[in-house]
């Protein structure tokens, strides 16, 4: 039987690697940039805006899901596709990292986790199993293996701990997804900051032959050398004709170094959250809103964008709402954020098929070190 | 000279009214509803979708405005429609309602009120003169006199007092307003529940032949009915050939009886506000999108809705929004909202004009209190 969950490298610079990850649901153009739906929304926009900015994927935060409305509720609902209005393809975590994040009385144990609702304190329990078993109730397309993740600075001990009982669990996510097509889960190469850990783990699940390969456990708190180390030597021992996704990065200048070492795809929360709380992503580097210096300036943030948030709305109207927390704030800075790495994303992927993409990350560093517009 | 700013009454059946309120920056269809866009921006709405949902104008806050941005600066930013991108009408309150419900250690004299901000404490005076200049300074197209609104119950002569510095205080707007073509000055009629203040009041101001009339002080605390006699009273001693603009009101139902008794304008928070608290405004009443009855309904608010907020997403996915506390479901039950108030007033509008607004009227009303769909 011929899968028809595919990937496809199109072409590579240097490492960065142009693809496209196919499935029932859609393609998705690598590298890939997927916002965040933590509860089944992008916080602040239509689900068609994301989609106008040249979204493929979304990301569904399982833990929150399973809380609210509940995994099974999803299901009953035609899936999260259904239920959000979301037809393209989305992928899921596996609720692991934010179980270890948030929840209460958690307690690990081979078996899984046992933990305690932040938002009513009821009692779940999340195995392999079950984190399988959840992600196949939402209809998700990219499923992850249930992992933990170490924060850094962490023990050696902790992080080879903690990377083997991944591989454990990758094993049994593995025998619970089964053969499904059209779909995927991918392992997690954990191993925090150490060297032969991160390979030791990627080795153990090349050996596994999944579809797909996330690397977790960085941008929790290093530097970001080390998570470009780690990259370094995680990479080459990934299948070349597999797709990467870095989880839970990063910045756009992340992102950039990330791709240059062979990185496919990518979600994060900064877009949204900065979004949230008046930042602007902009090919002049970041810009506080808040900042007493726009409240006069009749300008755009960018005039040159064809996103109406970036192009249409002067700065002291965008001050203005942020200031005032007015809930359009969030909205047009949030649009802005997304149409920025969206954007950001469709650089790269032609820059690497022009085979320019050094060239073009260090042009688009040199607008970001530049930086913002003189005050008027 | 002949001014650009015209009322024509297009239609009447019984009391009701169907006009065009023309001035250079547009035509507003009455009866109408103003969204109220508080600080330059209806909440939780972009502008392009407020003016989809055939919004002709809408209302700023001047107290809002006066505070935050400043209205000086809106002036040198380009006036209020160009700084909130609505190139359409605005009409501005006078200020003086928030200022004596939100402003901290005020005092009122016959020059006018002075206050503290309540957002950082800053000393303003407002007088009939400067809320005019303000309201100038905003551009607004339809301006109000500064007044001194009575919350009610309230003591016959302190309405009284209130009502006669509300009439010295129109002179002093409409010698500060000028002559102004393109552009309008409402008086407010105040009087509170008394018959006879009421005559007084409006009978004062329409010896001023002001460009239209607002009724104030009402919905402030009274009885629907107390406030649909008021109404029975006033609007008869108002001059037939001018918009008559009641404050503040209403529920759709106040709408409908108001409309009945010869009002051409309204505003109200309402479907704004209940948009951001869980509540949806629909044909068949109004529906708490908090209640956990439509937890597991995949039925829209209602299906045969031109909005998407309304045709497009479950009740399920609303209730998880709303309970989640999520952007997107105010952002929806907000479009809702406004797009169900604006439904009911072009069937005003068509009703009038088909001299069949008393069926149409019951017709609207026997769906609200036949009520919502039965739970699955």
């Amino acid at each position: 039987m011929t899968d028809s969950f595919t990937f496809k490298l199109l072409a590579t610079d240097g490492k960065a690697r142009r693809g496209e990850l196919s499935m029932p649901r859609g393609t998705v153009r690598t590298p890939a940039f997927m916002p965040v739906g933590t509860a089944g929304t992008v916080k602040a926009m239509y689900l068609d805006q994301v989609r106008d900015l040249g979204s493929d994927i979304i990301l569904g935060n399982t833990y929150h899901l399973m809380l609210r409305p509940g995994a099974e509720r999803v299901a009953r609902l035609g899936g999260l596709h259904e239920f959000a209005r979301w037809p393209y393809p989305i992928l899921t975590d596996s609720g692991g990292f934010q179980v270890m994040s948030l929840s209460q009385l958690r307690k690990l144990t081979e078996n899984g986790v046992t933990f305690r609702s932040h938002i009513d304190g009821a009692a779940y329990e999340m195995s392999p199993e079950r984190s399988i078993e959840i992600q196949g109730l939402l209809d998700s397309d990219i499923q992850m293996q249930l992992d933990e993740c170490v924060a850094l600075p962490a023990k050696p001990q902790e992080i080879a701990r903690a990377m083997e009982l991944s591989l454990r669990w990758a094993e049994r996510c593995k025998t619970a997804f089964g053969e499904q097509t059209g779909k995927a889960m991918f392992g997690i190469v954990q191993g925090g900051d150490v060297a032969e850990l991160r390979i030791r783990s990627a080795q153990a699940l090349k050996a596994m032959d999944l579809k797909g390969y996330s690397i977790g456990g960085l941008a929790v708190g290093e530097p970001q050398a080390v998570m470009l180390d780690m990259l370094d030597i995680t990479c080459p021992e990934l299948p070349a004709d597999k797709p990467r996704y870095l989880m839970g990065v990063g910045t756009p200048d992340d992102i950039l170094k990330s791709v240059a070492r062979g990185i496919d795809m990518f979600d994060c929360v900064m877009p949204t959250r900065a979004g949230r709380h008046g930042l602007a992503y902009t090919r002049r580097g970041k810009i506080n809103l808040r900042n007493a210096r726009h409240a006069d300036d009749p300008r755009p943030l960018d005039e040159e964008s064809d996103c109406p948030a970036t192009r249409d709305y002067s700065r002291a109207y965008l001050h203005h709402l942020v200031k005032s927390q007015e809930a359009l704030g969030a909205m047009l800075l949030t649009w802005n954020n997304l149409s920025y790495y969206q954007r950001l994303m469709q650089d790269i992927r032609d820059a690497i098929e022009a085979l320019a993409f050094a060239d073009r990350a260090a042009g688009i560093t040199e607008g970001w070190v530049r930086g913002d517009l003189p005050s008027l």
